[in-house]
């Protein structure tokens, strides 16, 4: 697993994706080479619910030239230079003009920040404090080659069919440009998720969102209102690679199963992590989550969102980003995933007093005190639960067993024909 | 504020109030200088509930002189002196006779005790434990002219009407003499609330009730038992101007939302404060709360009931009463009314996704970050809880936001078509 | 109390008792020299549940001789000698062979353990370690001059009728030979609760099984199902004897009554004790918190189950089991006997304000401030929370008074028709 998302993040670094454009479509494209991707494109001006798709935004090149006519900031170096949307411009201007139109981070001087501006037009660039500290007096040349103009929203779509209809949602956001937590790491994380997941037999059907921040999760709730009833959990995947411990974010809901889940999986691993409650900020469960829809949608990221210092800067880079946070990562939502997929109920067939475990082969025949962590406790406690009120998860949390000893301990007990699955 | 109550308090110090009789007449007439009391007389005799309205108390005289011929005890100088609804007595008896009928605090030697013996005949005097100490065999001479007789128990009641028939009812005892904050200072607070509140617009209906402890809850109770449906919301006004933090006391229903803004308004105070669950002990909440009324009131007090050592000693004097505790207390009832007043639920009109806040001016053009107490996290906040089920004050507790922030961030999305209250 | 039970327990020791067998006809027979027990036998082979009765099994002798033909080990010393349900065996091997059929106890090198093999044929001996350690090589004789047949289980049940048909089950474990604690404690501590019930007037019919370990309580179920519905309150009765503090294993329920009453007792003891969830281990409790069944059925001990060394070893002998420990724990089970028979429902007849408690002689005549601990404060919590929705228990809950000191006050009120009980 971590060799083939690092090298996904590092091939699409580089590409200077914003919410529309080229950029976002070669990142899509990369990603369809790893697994089945469907691009959707919506034509700017489609209402969505309160909003409208945005014109589509490209940019072949941006540049300050300084009073000697040397290029002193250039998209070349790093996308973040130029503010993401921003309408053409080709003049000259003196220093103090120029500076209304520069961004800079005054408490990480040698960072660039990442700044926006989709839907107010507007022109700027972003640069570090210690280069707008010595810049000089004098007259700048700006250039900004971009182009906004009618044409498409883009976004990934891939689905996984399972066995049921019910559906697993997990979305990522792919528009910000050359920051590596925010969110390659996300984007590498899902798509292998979804090349993984293809070669299971699944209980859920999976749908992988690859969208813009924002607009693209309410394009495709607009898009498919009459289909989110289907979603019964999801996870939106963002910040995954930094060396931050796991912080769960919960659905709106606050106790929905996927709620569960992550935190027993946050609980056993032994290691620190946090769990907050919603709240209606934070990427695009906001949309997920807002009260007509209400679906069960947490987030899982390391590094919670917003509270890094590299993030939104040129420091959220590749080397923040690290093959083992990402793996780490990686294997958690799997986990996540693998509970949910055998989260089921059963009821004990011999529900009248304990079914005679030992003539089964199923319990010591000496008689004494039973381990705390046995295999024969694990089925005790699956035998008395298993009411048709409790799914195997809440056995394991009642127990404090470990889910998969619960779960092996049902599955023994099936094969012995004491315990059936409920459908 | 300060000034007023204060004086009120003054005024009404060295009146002779006990549950009837003229010198609640003459305390409730002096309220009524300030708001408009309408004055009830319910005849002695009358019955209310399990309770009968008792003989009327009124009192000329009381003394004791010593062997010497000398007054030693005087109603004159306090009016706690004599035991409340002493019956007359004019005789002459020896120290030890005497004894039985003087009351004194050993534990706190200067102070006089407060006591009352309404439905028992009863005669007696209260004095100071150095008093008692020193007096000398021989005879002595007690005299009490005071008269029990049929008549009428008297109380006040003033009606706010506002836009709707529901009720917040204020309560206040009126009957302790010459003891400021236990409850010259809860009168003064509910008169001055009542003048306050008759300048607004007001959503609820106001009742403030100026009764004598016990006999006057019933009282009031049994003659309005088919008009206790409207009352909303309630709080028993009591022993407000010491220098104590602040006791809210809960209704016995225990989660009413006057427990839930009360409790909201004393946390958000960043000041030390009590809340403490519903005890069948106190003041005239154990009316309103008997099982078959079951009201939602509760009560704010400063120090709690009975656990401040001035409590019924001459040692609650104007002293103990200081304008600054008692403006302090007044400013928290007001913020309890205002809460109440406009905690009311909203509907968002854009109940899918989130509305697009940029193009109305209510959000920051430029991407970044959103700082926890900024306008647009309220905003973001409201919408995402006003789904009918959540009031303001549900929605300030569950975002940690402030109510007035909440409040007003609902009055922005009104005014911009993005909400409508909620009948 | 304290010098009959240790009688019982003194006599019952030296008795070898198995699940079935006359160890366990004659120790029941001792128990009927206190209580009226009726003796059932239930045929080996009958089926019960997922169960089927065993042979009963009978032991004359059990040794074995060593290599110069001296007994080293014999069922004469102690009946934990032999493995519980051993086979008859005859034979003569070599140390080695003989190791096999050998249990020891390494980290209490002194102590023999208790084993059994009660569903899986089996024979042999338990020894301390030290014993263990100084066998020579050589040929050993080892004898068991056991029987396994077609026989009876048996167990006893003791039902004292009360005012309704509503049960209360007392269940104690019968079948441990040698072991003080576990559980010649709980038989005595049953019986004599019985002893004690017989001369009272009883609101509940209590019944108690005297019954072999979970063979005993599958086999009273399967033949009682028709009557379970009855038990409205149970409690398994073990390890009721040593110096630990008292521990109480809940209910699986939860929250039942039974769980109620005896956290108010422990929590009011003023001692030490424990208050743990129910898990599906331990002793009868398990059968009769079966999920079909899911009876209100907890268990109160002292030392918990399994978690004192002594637990199924020679040293859980005479001496480890102490009459003073033994009494206490009797008077807690009755304590919780007395709540349940007397924590009823009643009605406030007066409900609307509080009644006129003066007139009646049950206040204070003379005004001020109630002790916390007082009967008045008692009757008014009584007066207050008896709306129909609150037993005797659940006001004591509230109030923090004493379960007694409410009950005392609801008596009270009764007597002056200010309360009566609810059917």
């Amino acid at each position: 697993m971590n060799v083939l998302p690092t090298k996904l993040c590092c091939t699409s670094y580089p590409l200077c994706r914003s919410i529309t454009g080229d950029g976002l479509r070669e990142s899509l494209r990369i990603i369809q080479e790893h697994i089945p991707l469907e691009i959707r494109e919506v034509p700017s001006g489609t209402p969505v619910f309160d909003w409208t798709v945005p014109k589509e935004w490209n940019i072949k090149d941006a540049y300050i030239k300084g009073p000697d006519g040397e290029k002193i900031v250039d998209i070349a170096c790093s996308n973040l230079h130029v503010l993401n949307y921003s309408v053409p411009v080709k003049c000259r201007l003196s220093l103090n003009e120029l500076k209304e139109h520069l961004y800079s981070l005054p408490q990480h001087p040698d960072w660039i920040p990442y700044r926006t501006s989709y839907y107010n037009e507007n022109w700027g660039f972003c640069l570090s404090q210690n280069q707008l500290a010595e810049l000089q007096e004098g007259d700048y040349e700006v250039c900004i080659d971009s182009s906004l103009r009618e044409g498409y929203l883009t976004y990934g779509e891939c689905f996984l069919e399972g066995e049921t209809e019910d559906e697993v949602l997990i979305s990522t956001h792919v528009c910000h440009p050359s920051l590596a937590n925010d969110n390659l790491s996300g984007i590498a994380l899902a798509a292998f998720l979804a090349k993984h997941l293809r070669g299971e037999m699944l209980r859920y059907s999976y749908r992988l969102l690859f969208i813009p921040g924002t607009i693209g999760s309410i394009t495709w709730l607009a898009k498919n209102e009459d289909r989110v009833a289907r979603i019964k959990h999801g996870l939106v995947v963002v910040c995954v690679g930094d060396a931050g411990s796991m912080t769960y974010k919960k659905t709106r809901q606050g106790n929905a199963e996927i709620d569960q889940v992550v935190e027993h999986v946050l609980r056993h691993s032994g290691e620190e992590h946090r769990v907050v409650n919603f709240v209606p900020y934070g990427y695009d469960e906001r949309q997920f989550c807002s009260p007509a829809f209400n679906l069960p949608v947490g987030s899982l990221s390391r590094s919670p969102h917003g509270r890094f210092p590299q993030y939104h800067t040129s420091a959220d880079n590749l080397e923040f980003v690290q093959p083992e946070h990402l793996g780490d990562s990686f294997s958690k939502y799997l986990e996540v995933l693998h509970i949910l997929e055998s989260n089921k109920k059963y009821l004990n067939l011999n529900p009248k007093c304990e079914p005679q475990l030992g003539k089964r082969g199923l319990y010591r025949a000496l008689g004494g005190n039973l381990d705390s962590k046995s295999a024969e406790l694990a089925m005790l406690w699956v035998l008395n639960l298993s009411d048709g009120n409790h799914t195997l998860l809440n056995i394991a949390e009642k127990s404090g067993v470990s889910f998969q000893n619960i779960r092996d301990a049902a599955d023994n007990l099936v094969r012995h024909q004491l315990l059936s699955e409920l459908p």
